[in-house]
């Protein structure tokens, strides 16, 4: 489906969604759906909540064929197991959410289509199933090619510091502005929200580049490609990814993002995190080998971690030392980065 | 298997072989055959050839049921059609293998465990089929974490300037000197001389640096580890592949290799390719991040395209320019760059 239609093309799955948080012990199982609800609220017509499942969106609980009466099209399984692993419950569910007429999408490691269970409900109701981690086939390698239209892409000292939100966050002020702005999507919640995308960690190594290449092609009307990052260049077991991603990203514009209570790399005790200034150097040399004129316009901190106070602190020092505007895109908006990048790119 | 064992455990794919050339085109078309060839010639007991094919291994003939009679255990599928493709000739050719009692190895993008009419005579036969682009199930995440052991990475300006040639010239060279050493394969050649490896532009992109962790896990016993590396930190289309694969590796011990007439990146006009002190020294300090201590030791230069004298000439140009020694493996072999690595490394 195109990027951010409102709407599903008929017999397709797409918004309005209904949430599935199942048996979810705590609020980072239920991240995806947290990012879809926080995102695109106007998507979102109720949630699904298992007997005992603590965390909640705070949206209205609805059994599934109670959603499709209110006109859910599709239930999204925004909740994972330990190991991805879909459970009997869950399984079920996904069966009774079919059998009341809902496509379903799932971002798990183990695949919806897998299941014979699952894909059998889909065929005799005549619903879809999505895996957002399986890459659409004919990924292209990346070739490199100079293509026109203006890129800007969102960078990480580490995974997980709010590459994501900062790239969304993006999007919506520049709409704000009347400036044509597109979220292209790299990871399983994005692709949620922007209802297409790469799963790029997914793909096979070799087309890295070209997935990347095939979400942002040419554009000419003067709009921008907001790209999702992902990982950082500076995590062993990902970095490749995060390489790969900027050359094929050939960005314009460079956001670094950062969480500055981060203690090491994560899941690497050992690894302590990278200084700003070298990180986002690091970056900029490499974007420079398929764009040679890419320019940083800005840093994103996350700062849920410190007190108001000291984020509004440590975002000016963040700012002096870097020379580049710096918020909080949560708490702080990106107004001042956004007003850098328009001034760096007058059309 | 095991690495390097030169007989196969029974009833297990490996040699000795009898190299599949078909109908192949030119000398580029049996690369893999060659490099085969070229480094365990006493595993090759002859090739196959279909009426018309040119390029040749100056192997004897042999249909397949003569091989097996003269102790072949394994036919290597050494060509490629355009787009790994095989054609009806090649699915027929590979069934009277079977049928001969050879098990059956290919490198081809179409899997032969695809298609149904060889796996049925597979089966029929009780013979093994093996797709070196398959990696093996249950390949981790990187995890960074420090190994025993030394560590050698061929690393490139370009993908095919020769990394596996002078990653097995090294294994060959300390051997004779009697260091411990063993080639740890990342492509489908190098996976028919090793006999195992990972081939890692076909792995999922977020298990790049894991895949190359696992192909060479800690070791006590004062030898060499020596990777074959792929693709260019500055080839656009592949340098997520490379910089995963150094990080992966934690090299003690770089050497470059280059081809000095390359006009371009391979595949990209346009693309220049790095001058070698910047290449070098983007691959050292990408290294440093798992291993701070990696070390360039060498350069390789694929002189095959300049007349002799002149590659002297450029060999102690290069040595002077990067303070290393630099030497052609194929014609003037590595010896002073293994000089250099045990004198960088004394146990």
């Amino acid at each position: 489906m195109s990027n951010q239609d409102d709407t599903a093309k008929p017999g397709q799955w797409g918004p309005p969604y209904l949430l599935y948080l199942g048996n979810a012990p705590d609020d980072l199982a239920i991240k995806t759906a947290r990012g879809l609800a926080y995102w695109r609220p106007h998507w979102c017509i109720g949630q699904h909540r298992r007997t005992g499942c603590k965390p909640t969106l705070g949206l209205r609980e609805m059994g599934m064929a109670e959603a499709k009466a209110e006109g859910a099209n599709t239930m999204v399984i925004g909740t994972a197991n330990a190991g991805g692993v879909m459970g009997p419950e869950i399984v079920a569910d996904i069966i009774t959410a079919l059998d009341a007429g809902l496509h379903v999408v799932a971002g798990l490691h183990q695949k919806l289509r897998e299941n014979p269970d699952i894909v059998a409900a889909a065929q005799r109701n005549g619903r879809m199933l999505f895996d957002a981690r399986d890459p659409a086939p004919g990924i292209p390698v990346g070739s490199g090619r100079p293509r026109d239209g203006h890129r800007l892409l969102t960078v990480g000292t580490d995974c997980s510091v709010g590459k994501m939100y900062t790239t969304l966050a993006i999007e919506r002020a520049l709409r704000r502005r009347n400036v044509k702005a597109n979220f292209r999507a790299t990871g399983q919640t994005g692709i949620f929200i922007a209802g297409s995308g790469v799963p790029i960690d997914a793909v096979v190594a070799d087309f890295i580049s070209g997935g990347i290449e095939w979400i942002s092609p040419a554009r000419f009307d003067g709009g921008w490609d907001l790209i999702e990052g992902q990982g950082s260049l500076f995590h062993p077991s990902y970095a490749g990814v995060s390489l790969g991603l900027l050359h094929g990203a050939q960005p314009d514009a460079l956001v670094l993002c950062h969480e500055p209570t981060r203690p090491h790399m994560r899941g690497l005790p050992g690894y302590p995190l990278p200084d700003l200034q070298r990180c986002l150097a690091a970056n900029l040399v490499a974007a420079r080998l398929t764009n040679p004129a890419v320019k940083a316009i800005g840093v994103a901190l996350n700062t849920s971690g410190i007190p108001a106070e000291q984020a509004e602190a440590l975002c000016a020092q963040t700012s002096r030392l870097l020379g580049l505007p710096c918020q909080d895109p949560v708490t702080m908006g990106v107004e001042s980065i956004v007003d850098n990048l328009l001034a760096c790119f007058v059309n």
